[in-house]
């Protein structure tokens, strides 16, 4: 199966995004022909005032990538800037949507509400989705990894796969959604993690960083007191324990010492704590070890652009083609 | 001054067109920098069912073009698609216009009820004054050559210049629009020129065709028998006058006759042939040498779009290096 998926260039990537990218290796890993790339112009649909960090973020992110187990040998690693072909295609496919469809789908009026500080009035903003079909479709992609709220995009873009199919002949596959098995992280605070309410946990930096984070992290709120029972369902550290704990007898010593007030809060999440430095300590290592090497992380972006220009390419070749477009 | 215009292959050229070829050749010869283009995927957004034919109507308007004087050794003539960097700055300008702003353009629902039987809901027509910015900007163009209904167009590029320098740095000059001195020309039947009206004399074919489609024009309905007295002012054939008959002499003729009922339509109306024989002898001439040689024509536009390439290239390198993208 051709595997595609793509992160923003937003900022530093965190433990959300993590449990995103362990997904992306399973994937890779069971011998798919994965393209992952970071989304540079979907940024910038919602970041246009930030760019001068950009490339930051983007390079950051690739180090993230690879190390976070993304085998640059074995996946296509790419910058979505960097293939040309994504915006031809993305202005060829405008003509097959509708602008009211576009501005039908949920994610539009949700986001707009929830990114509150930023001017979303844009029309490469509101056309965002149709990039997103673009990205997808440029590679012939027959699996899509994302969340739940992220089906309706899907949905799009297999619409917009069917209408090219039907109207210019066969080009492109319906790609399916690979769903996540975890729900979306909550913030430390338990609210939905959000860059507003500085709620998240960065993947990079270290233990201090980590512990700092975790140790004032909210719990159930009606557990006051340690002889209190806690109700692991009301609890966001009980959250990071199903997406960071994998071994079933603490997940199990876990929710006993909490519903039976068997152990503290901050016992609970130095647990945590130590699960997430097991995963994450080898990601440390590797990306400071790719701090040393800039050039080596060029060289990973370079050939991996390169790779998937080949393929867009292609991809363009045919689209032409079906369209009688000579160049 | 640096020019940018261009036509959409949506079918061959008319007289209409054929007036704003005159402007288009006149700042060609008053030493101006000349960028012609045939947009091709402009047409898209109105045609999408029609691309089978883009290519043939492509390269007979650039055949149309070099016929009407527009000489490829001054003027770089060009096709849209083949400069990919259009679809770039396209997405990349997106981010810079509001929805609200496209939806809002007096065109977009004059044409939307105009082209009736066209599916005009798509993204990609509500964009498509933003890739006309793009188009424009792109040749960092001082001045426009447009009709009055297209001033909107030029406020709106003027507009994302002024943002995107304020934004990201200076880059674009803000474009002038360069008014043709001519109202449109109306169709044979005295309605607006239309397609759907078959009311349009195309450049293309000989004296036969012409005078089949000059002979039936409509007149001033008033001037019913010969001596009836008519009203230049009410009668298309005039309109054509003004735009073709360059002699005062004969528009006084013209005048006089029509007004004082001392000659008839038909003289009137073989006046217009003989004086438009006369100006598109040659056009027909070079074109039937240009059909014999398909070749030229190809090298013509391989060149033009290799000039136009360069151009885009330096602009886009101003573009990402204003916004911090490293690709």
């Amino acid at each position: 199966m051709r595997i595609l998926s793509g992160m923003r260039s937003t900022g530093k990537l965190h433990l959300g995004n993590y449990i995103t990218l362990e997904k992306w290796k399973e994937l890779q890993d069971s011998g798919h022909e994965c393209y992952y790339f970071v989304a540079d112009w979907h940024a910038l649909t919602s970041h246009k005032e930030d760019v001068s960090q950009f490339e930051f973020w983007t390079m950051d992110i690739v180090k993230t990538y690879v190390s976070c187990g993304l085998d640059p040998e074995i996946s296509v690693l790419f910058v979505q800037s960097a293939i040309k072909e994504h915006s031809e295609l993305f202005l060829l496919l405008s003509n097959l949507v509708s602008v009211s469809r576009l501005q039908r789908m949920p994610t539009y009026k949700e986001q707009r509400s929830e990114m509150s500080g930023r001017d979303l009035s844009s029309a490469g903003f509101m056309m965002y989705p149709l990039l997103q079909s673009a990205d997808v479709l440029m590679y012939r992609a027959n699996g899509v990894p994302i969340g739940e709220d992220q089906l309706y995009h899907i949905e799009l873009t297999r619409e917009i796969a069917r209408r090219f199919n039907s109207m210019y002949g066969e080009v492109f596959p319906e790609p399916e959604p690979i769903l996540s098995k975890f729900p979306k992280l909550p913030g430390t605070d338990g609210r939905k993690m959000s860059k507003s309410y500085n709620n998240f946990v960065l993947i990079d930096n270290n233990a201090e960083y980590l512990w700092k984070k975790l140790a004032p992290m909210m719990t159930d709120p009606a557990r006051k007191r340690r002889n209190d029972p806690g109700d692991p369902e009301k609890c966001p550290v009980w959250d990071y324990h199903k997406a960071f704990t994998q071994n079933k007898e603490e997940l199990e010593w876990v929710v006993e010492g909490c519903t039976q007030a068997l152990i503290g809060c901050l016992e609970c999440k130095k647990l945590l704590f130590e699960n997430l430095v097991k995963k994450l300590k080898p990601v440390w290592e590797k990306m400071r070890e790719l701090d040393n090497y800039e050039e080596s992380l060029m060289k990973i972006v370079s050939e991996g652009n390169s790779k998937a220009k080949a393929f867009a390419e292609s991809t363009m070749k045919l689209v032409r083609n079906a369209m009688s477009m000579r160049w």
